[in-house]
Formats: C-alpha cells, sequence, structure tokens
C-alpha cells in the first residue's frame, strides 16, 4: 500500500439554524471543487447576533482530502 | 465613517438540551443589559453529569457589542 | 466536610447526527465503567467525511468522575 | 430546574506573601460589588521584583457568578 | 504599602490608519467610563477588507486599571 | 539501561487551604492506586467560590508513573 | 437571506517600513487572484535582521474571503 | 453501522537513538494491556542529556484505542 | 530589493518508516504543483496503529513559497 | 526619559516545601548574577515524586531585567 | 555547507510612539552584545497606560542569531 | 540535599540527515559553553525549501542545565 498525501484547506460555513447545519454547509460547498474529502477538524465556533438575538452560527474548519498521484 | 469600538464580555450559557440552545440563553441574557450586541465567540463547551447522565451543556462564550461614542 | 479528588479520563464519542449526541454517546459507554461521574470538557470537534458528506461527528472529551476513598 | 447563567470578570489579585493570599485578595474586593460569586479560574502568575527580591505575587484570575433572572 | 487590586476589561479598537491607532481609540475610548488604567496586552489583531483594500486594522486589547478599595 | 516507559493519569485534588496541599493531596491518593509515581505536571489551578470566599482550591495535574515491563 | 460559505488562505506579507505596510502587501497581492476578500487575521509577526539592523517585518495573516456558489 | 467510542491514554516511550523508536516502543508497550489500538498523537518531544549528550529521546503521545461495546 | 509575498498551504505526509521520510514524502508531492517552495514548519505528529503496531507515521506542515508578481 | 529596553531569562527554582519558595529560590539565585531584576512571569508547575510523596516542587519562570545603556 | 546552529535570546523593547520603533530599539541595543544577528520573532505587543494615555509601547521579542564555531 | 536551580536556553539545531541529527548538533554546540547540562524539550520542527526539496530539518528546543552555587 502506498503512502498518501493530504491536503488541509480552511473553510467557515454558516448557519441560522445549527452548528452541524454550518459544518455540513462547509463539507457540501468544499465538495463542489475538492474531491475525495476524508475528514474536517473544527477550529472556531463563532457567530453573529443581530438584532439582539443569534442570527448565524459561523463554524471555521480545516478540512483534509486525499491528493491524487 | 467613524472607527468604532467594541468591548467584549464572558457569559456561560447552559441548557438541557444543545450547545445551540445554551448559546441562545447566554445571548438572550446579555441582552437584557447589554445594548448592540454585534457577534459572538464560543470560548469551551463543558458540562454536568448527573445520575450517569449529562445534565446540562455549558458554553463559554465572549460577547462583542459596540459602545457607543 | 472532605476534600475530594477526581480522576479525568479522555473519551472519544461519534454520532451520526449531532455534536450533543456524539457526546451523551460517550458519557453513556464511559458510565459502563466508571461511577460518580461529574463533569465534561469538550477537548476537539472532528468528524468523518464519506461519498462528499459527513458522516460522523467525532467529539473528544475529558470526563471528570470522584475517586472515592 | 432553570438553566443557569454566569459571568465571568478578570481580576488580579497581589500579595506580598503568597499565591494563595493574592487569589483570597481578588475574591474579596471582587466580592464588594459583585453578588453570588461561584468559581475562580487562574489564569496567570506573575509578580514584581524589587531590590533583587520578590516584592508582590500578582494572580491573574476569571471569577465567574451567577447572573440573576 | 497595600496590595493592589486590578481589574481587566476586554476592548477592540478599530483605526483605518494603523494598529497603534487603533490602540490609542480603544484606550481612549475605555478612558471616558473607567479610571486609574495601567496597561494593556493586546489580544489579536485582525481587520476589515473593503473593495479588495484594508479598511479598517481592528486589535483587540485587555486593559487593566487599579481598582480603588 | 533498558529505555524506560511511563504512563500519565489526570487528577484533580482539592484542599481549603493551598495549591500544594491540594496537590499533596491528589498525589497521596493517587498512589493508592498507582506505583512508582515519577513527576506531577500541573495543569490548571481553579477553586470553589462559597459564602463570597475562597472554599477550595482545586489543580488538575498530570502524574508519570513508570510502567513495569 | 442565504447562508455565506468563506474560505481561508493563509499569506505571508513583509515590507521593510512597518507592520500595515507588510499587511497592506499581502491583502493587495492576494487580490490579484482572490474576489471577494472580507477580513484578515495576523498570525505572526516576524522578520529578517541584516547588517545588525530590522531588515524587513514579515507578517503572517490568513484572508477570508466569500465563496460564490 | 455503529457509532464508535474510543478511549484515549497518555503514555510517554523512551529510546537512546530516535523519536520512531520511542514511539514505538510506547506503543508496543501500551499493546500488552490495551486491545484496538487505532492511532497516536504526539504531544512533546523532551530528552535526556547525560554527560554532556543526548541520552534518551522521550516521546509523549496520546494513544486512543476502541471500546468495544 | 523587492518586498516578498509568500503563500502558506498545509499539507500531510505519511511514511511506514519515519517523521522525516512523511515530511520529504508531503514536500516532493506540493511540488508537482507548487514552485518556489521556501520552508516548512511542522503543524502536528501523528499516525495510524494497525494490528498493535504503527502503521504510518503522518505529520502534518505548512509550506510557505514565494508568490510571483 | 528614555525608552527602556529589557531581557528575560528563564530559570527553574525547587523547593521541598512550596511554590512560592521555588520561585524565591529561582529569584534569589538569578540574582548572584544579574541586576536590576524587575518581574517574573510563572511558565510551568511540576515536581518530583519519590516515594509515593511529592519530594521537590518545580516551578519555571520567565525573569525581566533592564539592560543598561 | 556546514549546519548551522542558532541561540535565541527574548527581549523586550519600548517605545512612546510606534510597535516598529519598539521592535527597532530591542534589536538595536541586542546587537551592542550579540553579533550574527538573523531574525525576530514577536512574542507580545503590550504597554503602560498613564494618565489615561498610552505612554509606552512593549514589543517582547525572540531573537535569533548564529552561533559561530 | 539542596533544592536545585537551572536555567533554560534556546538553541536551534539544523541538520540535512534527521530530526535527532538537528537536535544533537544543537546540544553538542551548546555543551561547548555549558556545563552540567541535564534535559532538552522540542519547541518546534521547521526546515528550509531548496531547489523543491527539503534542505535543512531545523529543530527549535530548550536546553536546562543546573546552575552551581
Amino acid at each position: 500500500m502506498s503512502d498518501h498525501i493530504y491536503k488541509k484547506i480552511e473553510i467557515v460555513g454558516s448557519s441560522q439554524t445549527s452548528v452541524e447545519d454550518a459544518i455540513n454547509n462547509a463539507v457540501n460547498r468544499a465538495g463542489k471543487s475538492v474531491k475525495n474529502m476524508r475528514w474536517f477538524e473544527v477550529q472556531e465556533i463563532r457567530g453573529h447576533i443581530d438584532d439582539q438575538k443569534v442570527a448565524h452560527f459561523q463554524v471555521g474548519l480545516k478540512i483534509g482530502f486525499t491528493i491524487e498521484d
């Protein structure tokens, strides 16, 4: 078996409803331009407050994917 | 446009159901005494365990708000 | 009142649906071999991506429990 | 039981004798303006040196207290 | 000489020209409501980009001030 | 001389009087079930506040001990 | 309103004169290949010393930009 | 497919020759009492110096293993 | 002399034999699509364990390269 | 008033009795070769365990002192 | 070409006007006793506040220099 | 037995072949001017890339040595 090489990119997903939804949005969008995604690592959880209420959850994550030879 | 100044305060919200709910509780409570809230940054996620089950999710966050001149 | 002593162990729970569910799974499983659990501290949130979608949320946590005399 | 909300403030206590004394000084002083204090978290331990000897221990701590509804 | 107690607050200053100016703005604004300021500690340097150019430097800092007895 | 292997465990000791006493309590209790303890590393210093006074110092530490072959 | 997705890239700008100039250089160069830049976060400030004097300030920053659908 | 639960333990391996050898020693020794090991994460690289030369490389690592139901 | 601008990318190399080999694999693979690489910074050292033995060393690194005008 | 320049050195003090004593030992010993010491910053608190009891508290600190022109 | 060895020292420069000036002051002063300085790394940016205004910017930096054989 | 005092210095070793070799080079060179070295702590692993290949591994380490009375 060969030794794999991975690349990580950093994406921030946002969602009006949940942390998980923000992660899913980020992964789904990244999948439009990146193939062979393998894992993600949450870097930070933040969000905007609008009109005194949470408006968006924003989750920064690193996404790792296999680089093909 | 003038240069804004913000203040950050640190609040811990808790919830029996979810991380998002704990964040919402913290933001809603902070809004009773602070105006012009703009963003939050999650600092830590912890919780109490009672009777061998998760009893509360506790989320520590910093809340940033505009200080008016 | 005596001075309590606690031990912390590190567990990674996973879930196909949510961060909270992964935490609950970790705490429930830990409870099979550890008594008197008192709190948890989230250390990291990661996950696997399969077929270009989030397959599992993985939450690493420390669980603190009282050591009896 | 309701979901509690806490606020954290950051105080630096100092003492010519010990780390514990600096913590006690900080907590006692904070208690003059804050009610329902629940816990503290040490952030840093520093100090001044005067005439080639330790003059003051300075302990930075966060103090958490319950915000009443 | 008595043992001093300090409080730290967290302020974000912004400026269209420089990091130092953002710090000065933050300290000047904080001085309107806080007396006896003694030191600051830079926590983060960020900024907004508008129309493909840096629009504001934002500097987050902690400001320490003496609490009088 | 052979190459040693060590294990680290994480213990939280508490004391009503001092940081050192909390460390001693943790090490003494750990010694009831672990042999050949060699060193400790303080991870965090926290504590409970009760009735507006420090009630307990809590010190989290890692304890390293030799694993025998 | 839709939920935005951002990407972050990491750039190091350098300047013989100032930290701000190094940031501006980095943002301006990034703007040649990236559109819709929104914010930057300083990661590190370093520099080269030549002939016993500061020759370059080097500022590492993350730049966030909106990914269009 | 079920949701896996993992436990992490912290081991320090040492070796007179290399970092990799210290890691292998730690993993091999841990395998005597732990089954289903899956991954390791290096936490720190240190070592002893004796007679003005490196005597041992010491590598602290966390080892993750599947907890069976 | 002009002021250089660099970009950093994050790559994970793996190797069955050593940390250095994993770094070399990562740098060699990155060189297929990136020119003018100048330095690397190790971010993390991890690895897979298979059949109770280290199967792969995985080294995450940032690679810096000059962006040409 | 001129702009001061300081140097920091890193010292580890040890004591069989307390953290404060270890700090004092470190500062006193440093003062034999360094003049104009101004402050210290605790970096780590560790210790040796001997015969199942704490044998030494070890406190690593940075000591800052004015460099004269 | 031989393998270089470098030493790092930690210096705090101060300036009434700017961060860059504080860095320059630190590097210039260090150059009086250290030769072959090669790079610096900013560790912290702090400052004194006097009479409710920033009195000094203080920049802590590590300076690396080649040790000759 | 007396209470030992240690000093730490920070050295960067480099090697064209391995991390261990870079550590050995750093320790050997430090031993020319420092006596009674006791331990080292790796701070960072970096390196130069030349002609699209790793040219040097650079390992930053702290070296602790006993200060004699």
